[in-house]
């Protein structure tokens, strides 16, 4: 039972996560804080919260668990905030989609106290962001990574995963930097392809034509680059390294995919193609 | 009303359509034409064709509308075995994703007869093949472009246009070089794309478990993957100068992307992403 959660940014992710917890009856109390008056009084008028703080120390006072979900631009100066009102027994977790850039942020500013800070990672979340799309059932069937530090206490990482499996989902264990890696191939990169794709063909003359004429397969490719444009710019800046491997990586494919079709080299193309639809089908089973 | 309709090609699309214009009781008798004996058996048990033949001039005889849905790279092949059992009143019409090499090959094989060819192409289909996966409402507020010649008689096109709308299709003309760029740009680039990323990822070590990470929005982006890669192929082979042009358009989006990363340079992520939103926003409206 968690007696009292502080959310700190209470958007899509976090309101999800006070409404799932809520739900399966094993939280007592939400405090949702952030910057943001109007958005805090929707999230209680919607029910998601108990509680709305703007000031991050006054809002973590008395928690059991911390849960920091703002993009992870905003992770240090809430981490700065907040690090001097910790009680020793409330631990802090987050959401945030790179993990070693977070922890680093953390240690600055927790110092001796990071022990508290279990990082992890929801993979879960649609296009949509804000308090209103938040709903109880994002996080069921969904992993949740954590990657513990070693200063970390195992009661501590047993509470966080237990907080995630009341929520419905699945939890895992890795490294920080195998997370970012991971995410960046599945995750970061797809939605850089999306944005690119789409921004590509906006810049079109005739682009109203060309959008009237996209059929399904279009549709699905792009929905993710209706995502919230400041979360992503974050996460290519914060998880850059990662990325960039990754863009490189994509980059090299395509240029075989190039040079394959510059040469009219029927072959090739098939053998990607066919390789590419035997992993994807093996994927969906 | 089509007395005879015969459809070479029997799979997804061609299935379809044959099971669409059956339902909308506008055509009286399908002939089925393919290579493969067995297939041609299954369409049949499948009651979506009456009869079958795996001689092209053979099912063409008495037809007053010849579809032709098999890949780009067969196109040839078809239109050379059947022009010399064209009758006069025959129309053939086309599923070809690419225009200009479908009305080329069509040219050559089918000299002055060439006016009795009428271009198509439906945007439709899943990422399955074969005539399993045919379905009568395939097509249903599906957009078809046809892409008219010169010599195409008004009334030829009015019938393949009535064919269509039959079928439950909105129909549009343009033409075929313009045709070729915008479905380059909405089509062929992203699966290029979708094949790339999934290759890519799974030349990678641990690709168990970067798929096992993967979320919804992986899911969607890489759906198209799935699609046949023998179509496809012929698609980048057939359709080489708009596929090589809108690979270059992106290629440039990309490396302002990766350069912005590269430079930390966060405003003209945020730019590029919030532009790239506001159109899928606009685009799914």
């Amino acid at each position: 039972m968690i007696n009292r959660l502080c959310i700190i940014g209470v958007g899509l992710i976090g309101g999800s996560l006070a409404l799932a917890l809520k739900k399966a009856g094993i939280c007592r109390e939400v405090i949702g804080a952030g910057r943001n008056r109007e958005r805090l009084e929707r999230a209680l008028s919607l029910g998601v919260i108990d509680r709305a703080e703007t000031d991050y120390a006054r809002a973590v006072q008395q928690a059991d668990m911390v849960f920091v979900a703002v993009p992870l631009g905003a992770m240090k100066e809430v981490f700065e905030q907040i690090a001097p009102a910790l009680h020793p027994h409330t631990i802090i977790t987050d959401a945030g989609s790179a993990k070693m850039c977070v922890i680093d942020d953390a240690q600055k500013a927790f110092g001796i106290k990071i022990n508290q800070f279990v990082p992890g990672h929801p993979i879960a979340g649609t296009e949509q962001s804000g308090v209103e799309a938040a709903f109880d059932s994002l996080f069921q069937r969904r992993r949740v990574i954590l990657t513990p530090l070693e200063s970390n206490s195992a009661d501590d990482v047993k509470k966080v995963r237990a907080m995630w499996q009341a929520a419905g989902a699945e939890v895992d264990e890795m490294g920080a930097r195998h997370h970012d890696l991971v995410l960046a191939g599945t995750s970061h990169l797809p939605h850089i392809l999306a944005f690119s794709l789409v921004d590509c063909l906006n810049r079109l003359d005739d682009v109203d034509e060309i959008f009237k004429f996209a059929a399904g397969g279009f549709r699905d490719f792009t929905r993710i680059a209706s995502s919230d444009p400041t979360m992503w710019r974050d996460i290519c800046l914060h998880n850059r390294d990662a990325v960039l491997a990754m863009m490189q990586r994509f980059q090299n494919e395509v240029d075989e995919v190039r040079l394959a079709v510059e040469a009219e080299d029927g072959k090739q193309l098939y053998d990607i193609f066919a390789r590419a639809k035997k992993a994807r089908d093996d994927f969906s089973m």
